[in-house]
């Protein structure tokens, strides 16, 4: 009734469809899980969810793990792939989205290493984790604020480059908005960005990446 | 004097500065073009040139060619890496800004095929090239009004798929903010998202892709 | 005091004035409600109504029905004009506002088919209800994000299409202004669109067109 | 070549693709003119050309019609259904859009009345159009400035009513941005929008209602 | 301390300072109140005071009155000058604005009628008040959504007309915003506005009319 | 044909309809004006009129004068009323907008000063108006940048204070809207505002209030 | 783990990093002090904390005194450098800010001393503390609605001036945007502008002049 | 007439009145140079004077001179203070707004050095400049585009930072909008902010900080 779950996405684009947990119920979390694990074989993922929300789906569905950090469901995790891809939160504040595109971005089989508090204000910061950064296959930076950590981290590294803003901030930062024009704007060439607050969505991307590059299955 | 050409990014990120045309003078694109031939190996490109502009450049720096749709000059173009890009524009008023993609990826090694007037009021000619779409190594998806286009690709390849909002269109288009925020929005997951109008921000993100992949030298 | 009820719409228009029920107490409504029922002959709905008033107007005025999902109390329900409607909605956080819509239409007499969850990003479940869209006398679609499925639906079927933008999503969808914008700019000619969340907006621009189709009395 | 046109549209939603001659060249216009005349029996239509354009179109492609005010070159126009629609401008200077939207309403086979200057500030003028307005079938309303317009004819009218934004006026009116927000959030009800100075949309608007209300083929 | 009371207002300007009441404790507003009536002599008002607040200050200063539909706390109000305000409020919603505006108007010695739920949705509402509405020295319109009455006020009526945007309505209506703007686009000559929901605005707007037109002291 | 004259204005409002010429031919507004002489008594103007229109409509209809800085053409000015109009300008770049409203408020029979040049930055030149200010019926304030002349002015005099922003100055001066959101925002009490640039609706408000206060016929 | 302090900022700028609270728990504010009291020498300062987790942090860390109004935590406040600011006040709305913008810069060293209540709605109130502004090494101005303060103190004091828009006021004020934009349009040239509510940046801002002003260790 | 010439700023503030050429006739800034000239002792200043004028002012008024390149006439420069400012622009594009700052800072006596194109794409460029960058006494930073440079600055000197942002770059910059909200969100406390492309305002604000800092007269 109230959904139609896409089970031919894992066919078309190599995994199955993510919940979206936001406003819905534990019951719809867990009719739209089942089925989807019962009609594809790769990971299965629900995002968004609050941890009484998991609690009730993962006491109904068996085999899942919760990270409340992120607040990412997860069955049937994929196998590490050897994509490596480095999440770089510019403040603490920013963890929250940090922590939910690294998770995401486990689950489908990339090898995550999270780098955290590296904003421009001390770029002594961010010019120590250069190796680090170099060495990425991709790089998702997770910054609010002005968003400026894009920029420096796109000038860094020759790798692909995804820019998640956030709402973190207040005032100018209009929640969000001001970081994802300035990412936009941004001097370094070849950055790519998506949507206010979205690790979900730099995740996908590196997923995307990670097929391409011949590591994913 | 007026500028500090970047000649060390040849050697971070695999290919020289690009010179940015708009409200240069030619004395200034000559001087620029001519240190990053000097100092560089890879192939030199200048964006937003007009025609005059692009005349006197290539009278005296030699060897460079002129693509008057892409508004690109090029010297050295990089010789073919097999990465295979597809630049589908969804109206005839989004071509100029596919032609930069499509010039300025082609000149950095990439196998681009362009697609156009596939726009969602007429679904069947998007169906009609899906074979094409799901071949691509990556899909640079360019589509100004509400930016649809963007979604429904993002929804049938499995690459990825880099998005250019355009100023096409009148009235609520908002010259491009709308597709912009429209893409960000999009319900296609792992979708990104470059600056309205910037062929050359998605062909610089396809090239880092193709990098990444394996590809490029 | 508090209102003048406009009692001489329905013969101006074809139907009682539908009272808004947001920030309205019980009394408000039991007294707007009984003035339109003594003067008036057709159709009396409320929108906007939450349970608790709900349940304190129809214990005061009889023969009353309340639906839950749509927030919406009617009573004297027009018999239906044959008049068929699909309210097509994206996703499942659509649906508020799709009921809306369709239990407003349906109470004014038109014949109401729901489809749900046919984003774009997953073209085949669209594709998949083409008949039925294709047999509609009008299409009411709703959808947030990005708005792409009035673009979408727009070009697939040559009846009216009634496009509400919705305030789901978060980030750049700005509550509903991108959807709003996105539709207006869409490339699917002969679209119109009305207010954000407004399901009851829809079902009366579609009341409009049965009358004009000569389908109601 | 540059484009892909849509000869499917005609069996789909009842009239050809119609050109939108905006940024488009005499050539290019001649030769989408002639695929449409070619593959299609309907009217054929091109917007948004300048009159300059339209002679060099109108010599290459014989018995078309050039219509300067509205911007509109026709062939084939289809013949009278009796479909009634009323096009009411606001003021003088939303003239150009009205007659955009009769022209384009014309060739397609409706029946166009126009009404001027019956802005609301003198709303005299407007009440003694009552009757002709209460005549129609479908009243488009043509306003820049605040829009009121578009809510005062919603109230008077049973009718579908497509309100058409126009850029007039200056300073908060915002080239049309204000009047297409206040059409949405106009209090009267079943209002529906097009696109700002869009005479187009609105009159394809009024086709579709007229095909669904079963005259025309 | 906290407060420096412009006790010298009322010889400028013929009112003393009025207490914005939003955010202050009972105890500053106490403190205020009572530096006003001591220092000066006409009526002294706090505006935006809620239930709880304005017993605790009744309590400690006498002879005060509140009105809770307007949030208002007045001492001392002024003898009827026999200037005539007309407080007309579009919607049953914007009766608290116009309650400020009435009750403001009021306390400083103005006659107020109020006019409510004229909307121009319903044309017949409003020109059945034309003969009130004309016998105003000043007509204060309170109206959300699209603000269109302020339009058809001002081109019925000769007096000055000070138009009150409201919060009032959903989506498009942004908060009030599209209520400014389309009053400020108006098409009727010589409306004046002031800020969103501001009641109290537009009362003291009426008052220097007043002043000035020599029936106040 | 192309405009319904208001005719009927003069006996509701006390002045004739005024022409509005921005993107009139000298046809129409020879047209126009014709019509108002003939059917009217009153002053008759038209705004926005360029150099060259305005002579070829004087050429036409005898007996008019031109005012080139106010872009004014006036018949039939009023005779003196004796309400005295003070029109306070910023900066010297705000004077087209004081021209205009200076000059339809002369014709219309208002006695008009004008102060220039007491932008708040030096309010020694402000405080020096200050017995001219508090002379005046009516303050009209005309500031562009941040327009905080308007509080400045609107906290030193009793009488009414109609504030015009301007479109003057660069940046996040926003062509107007900073100042104009800017004035409603004011922390002086009962300033009311008029659109970007309208020093014509400000001239409007005024003579409003001269009819109110009973000094014209 | 979550915070990469920046114990280097000391020896780079003259003041250790300073803790933002907002979003932080006890433990991980307590835990950031305790690294920063241990690696450097001057003031340890932690904003936007409320007064629960104060209470937690300063019974874990002693020594340290918590400023309520200013929800500031300051540890080892610096010795009085004598270098003169005065934080000028709007209206009582607006003390919040002004409070953490003094008491962040008493512990950084600076004198401060405040002016509340302010507005330009009583200049005479503003003239009468010219004196103490003129006698300031550097003027803070704290104002929301419009923002109108910091052009007139901008015109009255020779020194320094850093504006402070703030969020208070409602309606076209747009949470503190208008004064923001307002303060960057003021006619007053050399002023210069913090974030909205960002009593912290100014202070900051301020601690840099003393510090080139020789004032300060 | 036209103007209201404030000489008595130089008293006030140090410097005379600077005149602001845009708009202005050459007959106008002659007459307000000469006032100036008369009245005032130190450098008179005209900004945003084109070529053309500026000849006609130079023959008409002796001893001054005009810099093409920030479109300035000084006449009588003042001494050099010592007081050292770096104006760094982030790309070639910024210039134009770097030499306004540039010179009308070296005008009134600080000692200016431009450092050009160290934008954070290349981050080794701007690196290489610190030295020159912590010598200062102000470092305004001139970036159009996301403004990331400020933060990058804001971060590594300790001197006071104001930053200029410019209307350079497209789309997402919106004109300047996007870098003006950036450098107010910025992560490096103390960094304060002038109107888009005001590179008299930075300058006049270094000017303000030089006399706290006791190094002019
Ligand atoms: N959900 C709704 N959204 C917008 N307008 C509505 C809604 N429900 C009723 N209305 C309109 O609101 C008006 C009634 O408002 P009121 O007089 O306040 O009850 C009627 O004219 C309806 O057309
Ligand atoms: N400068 C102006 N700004 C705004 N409205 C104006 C102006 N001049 C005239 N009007 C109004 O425009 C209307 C006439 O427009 P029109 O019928 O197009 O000439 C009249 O109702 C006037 O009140
Ligand atoms: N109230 C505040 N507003 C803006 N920035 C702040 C504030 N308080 C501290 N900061 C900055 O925030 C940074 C610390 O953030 P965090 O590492 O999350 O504690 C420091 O670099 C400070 O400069
Ligand atoms: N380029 C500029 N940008 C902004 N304000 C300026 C500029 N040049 C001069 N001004 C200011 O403009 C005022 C002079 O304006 P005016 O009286 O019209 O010449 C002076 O107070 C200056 O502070
Ligand atoms: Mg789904
Ligand atoms: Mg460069
Ligand atoms: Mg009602
Ligand atoms: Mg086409
Ligand atoms: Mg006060
Ligand atoms: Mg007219
Ligand atoms: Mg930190
Ligand atoms: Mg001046």
């Amino acid at each position: 009734g109230f959904a139609r779950v896409d089970v031919a996405r894992e066919a078309r684009q190599g995994l199955p469809e993510v919940v979206y947990g936001s406003g819905k119920t534990p019951e719809q979390v867990i009719a739209i899980v089942r089925t989807l694990l019962r009609h594809n074989d790769g990971p299965v993922l629900a995002t968004r969810v609050d941890r009484d929300v998991a609690a009730s789906v993962l006491a109904a569905v068996p085999d899942g793990s919760y990270d409340g950090a992120a607040r990412l469901l997860v069955w049937r995790p994929a196998p590490s792939t050897g994509f490596g891809v480095v999440v770089a939160a510019a403040g603490t504040a920013d963890l929250p989205v940090a922590r939910e595109a690294a998770a995401v971005a486990a689950a489908t089989g990339l090898d995550v290493t999270t780098v955290t508090d590296v904003g421009v204000a001390g770029l002594h910061r961010l010019l120590a984790e250069q190796d680090r950064l170099r060495a990425a296959d991709t790089v998702i930076v997770v910054a609010g604020m002005e968003g400026a950590l894009a920029s420096a981290i796109g000038g860094l590294v020759a790798c692909p480059v995804v820019a998640v803003p956030t709402s973190t901030g207040y005032g100018a930062g209009l929640d969000g908005i001001t970081a994802l024009l300035a990412m936009h704007a941004s001097c370094a060439a070849g950055i790519t960005v998506v949507n206010i607050d979205s690790g979900f969505g730099a995740a996908m991307a590196a997923f995307r990446l990670a097929r391409v590059a011949g590591r994913t299955t």
